[in-house]
């Protein structure tokens, strides 16, 4: 089922896959990135539209050129998006069957929610929106947002599916500016399994109607806006990592005092990517030793002998590793930590920052960054292991 | 359980884990290699003496010192290895108390062959051996080696634990560099679950006592003692692909045609450690999309267009994709490929050589790179969601 966001005037910036092996609907809607205005994207599940040579391109193509001629808009004001299954032809007719309801819905519906929202799902179990209002000026703001994905996510730049429209007043490079930082802490730091997929974008679109007064430079408005786009980026990559294929636990985990937020970030990754820790958390299992493993090929320099572990949920927090050793605990107080649905891995690289004496001036806050994953289960196997047919 | 191989005036280049997080016996172990001659090994199972501190450092520095008052050799003589959970502390008493009849069964069997190749085993289903007879100017050179490692295998300039032997007289630095050689197209091309361990080690003894003339320049007889090397790495490695924790599948990935060795292996390794690939090659489904997007994020360059794909096993051989678009095929002869228990994923990159001409010159022989893994099953989720209990 195709989906669309018919706004008018609409700016466009997107984070595209940087997957080399990029689906037409991808090469389609970089193409038309290019033109400058875009007032709609048209969407599929269930075929990729990947790896399905020139005919593919031309049936991308076609889907904008359907789309547009219904809308009464140009075919380069609509981008193209897909997802499922890679290398299979996509045939055109299934989408222009589709064409006619979709606008009648359109129309029913501005926001478009109800068509879109359930048909961008493959594996996903779970819908996946989120909306905020903010204040700017005076002026109310909306952020609405939603997203697909559960498997072949390891977005790199980029990732799944995520449209989000606003009504804010911006400036497109400010609002590129904004995507870019909102996406390198949400879904750049999310991972299922590893696999980053041929066709993921973020695309936001921002048309203005708030009347909030333009966002033009790096004042306090685009801060506050920035600062909204990453919570719904944040709230959606953790939606994903949640609902990862086959996925019984969401694990967070979180690395503070690395050197630089870019070695903190390659430490979280690696441990939420590593099949070990993964099977672990799907056996509650304090494994803790794998997750030394998984950082000590992260490929970023870390002094092994002050690296400290804790485990937290909402059943208490349990510390099981210090200066690179074990600690003495309870396997029975880990093993209820861990059976919880959300689970957190702290680490704590170099010396434990102490706690602050309450007349002592504000220390630099270290730094920290969380990384979002989930357990390794039967069901991702069972999931994937027959997955085409 | 303990093993040691007493051999006299050995020489003994390895190659050693490059995770950041290193065990105890690897830090001894690379102590140790620094004083030129090594007489024994010293292994056990079970543990891995990996963050452990100061303490676990300690066990594995008297590991060498108790097995050397045994044997009346000096500590320095003694190589460490341990292989099991990491953050456990090792009882040094359980090492001491197998000592005595490890080193009567060494008296009753020379090569140490009993006592060592089981007793590596952790999740290890299969003994992992292998040797070879070689003729070097017209003196019979054997070389025999055992392996384990079944989990945590994503060797990165080395492996899991393999002990390699041989009676040839050989310069120690030929031998460092024909291992290196061996280690680069075996051990290094294997992955099972992307985890490189704390613990890996590859060490290859050469005593001489086969009399060839001794190797001391590339010439010839070394050659050849290169490829004997070489082959049983790549048997052994092949072992524990196919010993893979949970696997049902060996499955092999050859990449053709490619603009350097390291990119074909880059994008081999990248194909065999994709867990979608592994969870497809597990339903026997030919999903080759999966292949494509796996190539796709190996961060090399390649054109996705010029791409052709091929499964092969013992029930034949089947085209599935050709210039990175699907190829009509019978989904019932893939899966019967597919369902073999070595099953092979041919890559072709850029266009196909063309057979040649019976009368042609010779053309340069293509790059060709294999990388061997395994698939991902229900049974390695239940091996590692419950590993330490």
């Amino acid at each position: 089922m195709p989906l669309s966001f018919p706004i008018e005037n609409a700016l466009l910036p997107a984070c595209i896959t940087q997957n080399l092996v990029k689906a037409a609907s991808v090469l389609v809607t970089k193409k038309h990135l290019t033109k400058g205005s875009t007032r709609a994207i048209i969407c599929n599940s269930g075929n990729a539209n990947a790896c399905t040579g020139e005919n593919g391109l031309q049936v991308a193509f076609s889907m904008a050129e359907l789309a547009a001629a219904k809308l009464g808009i140009a075919a380069s004001d609509v981008l193209v998006g897909s997802t499922g299954v890679i290398g299979v032809p996509l045939p055109l007719s299934a989408v222009e069957k589709g064409l006619d309801s979709l606008i009648a819905s359109l129309a029913a519906d501005a926001s478009g929610h109800d068509a879109a929202l359930e048909a961008i799902m493959t594996t996903d179990t779970k819908r996946k929106e989120i909306s905020i209002e903010i204040e700017l000026g005076g002026k109310s703001v909306r952020l609405g947002a939603m997203a697909k994905g559960a498997g072949m996510i390891h977005p790199n730049m980029a990732t799944m599916l995520s449209f989000i429209t606003s009504d804010a007043a911006i400036e497109r490079e400010l609002l590129e500016h904004a995507l870019r930082v909102a996406v390198k802490k949400s879904f750049n730091r999310v991972s299922v399994d590893g696999d980053t997929s041929t066709n993921d974008m973020v695309l936001v679109l921002a048309n203005g109607a708030a009347g909030n007064k333009i966002i033009a430079s790096m004042d306090q408005d685009y801060a506050e806006f920035e600062t909204a786009l990453s919570h719904i980026c944040v709230e959606l990559a953790k939606d994903i990592a949640r609902d990862g294929e086959g996925a019984t636990h969401l694990v967070a985990c979180t690395v503070t005092g690395a050197s630089s937020e870019e070695v903190a970030e390659k430490l979280a990754k690696s441990v939420i990517s590593s099949s070990l820790v993964k099977a672990a958390c799907f056996g509650a299992d304090a494994n803790w030793g794998r997750i030394l493993c998984a950082m000590g090929y992260a490929g970023v320099p870390f002094d092994p002998e002050q690296v400290s572990v804790r485990f937290e949920s909402r059943a208490g927090s349990i510390e099981v590793c210090r200066q690179g050793a074990s600690l003495p605990f309870s396997e029975e107080d880990a093993k209820k930590i861990l059976s919880e649905s959300e689970i957190s891995i702290l680490i704590q690289i170099g010396e434990a920052v102490a706690p602050l004496h309450p007349h002592a001036t504000k220390v630099k806050e270290p730094i920290s960054v969380t990384a979002w994953g989930c357990d390794l289960t039967y069901e991702y196997v069972r999931i994937n292991g027959d997955y085409r047919s």
